[in-house]
């Protein structure tokens, strides 16, 4: 019976709210697969480790994309005086 | 001694090799933080959960932040369906 197979998504909710990110400590994107339908994107407060799942259409995941990239390029000239 | 606090990098090499977005099991975005100076890109592959780091500025990168979202929305439509 195939609809006895569990997807397993580790979303189960989306928030709505939107991350600075600033404040954020990890993004973790994972594909649309198998066990689960559609693309997840799971976002790691710096503040308490709180995890929250974010829409991966939204301009604000779209922004901290970008500011996670610029943040990047922008600090890397100076990666030699780490500390 | 400033010179002595250790900074905590996840990555230690870059890897050069391009990475299929179908072949990612997940991709882990670290911004800068004053552990680690720059943003770090760790994916996960697939078939056997080996780690590799990215170069954030790579067309790679871009490339499979691109297909996370498109597939995201070429399947959405069609959640309804699960198996």
């Amino acid at each position: 019976i195939p609809l006895s197979r569990t997807t397993r998504c580790t979303c189960i909710e989306i928030s709505d709210r939107p991350v600075n990110p600033r404040s954020l400590e990890k993004l973790e994107m994972i594909p649309a697969s198998p066990s689960c339908p559609r693309a997840e994107i799971i976002a790691t407060m710096k503040k308490n480790g709180e995890k929250r799942c974010l829409n991966p259409d939204s301009k604000n995941v779209k922004n901290i994309l970008k500011a996670i990239s610029k943040e990047r390029s922008k600090r890397s000239p100076r990666n030699q005086r780490e500390v």
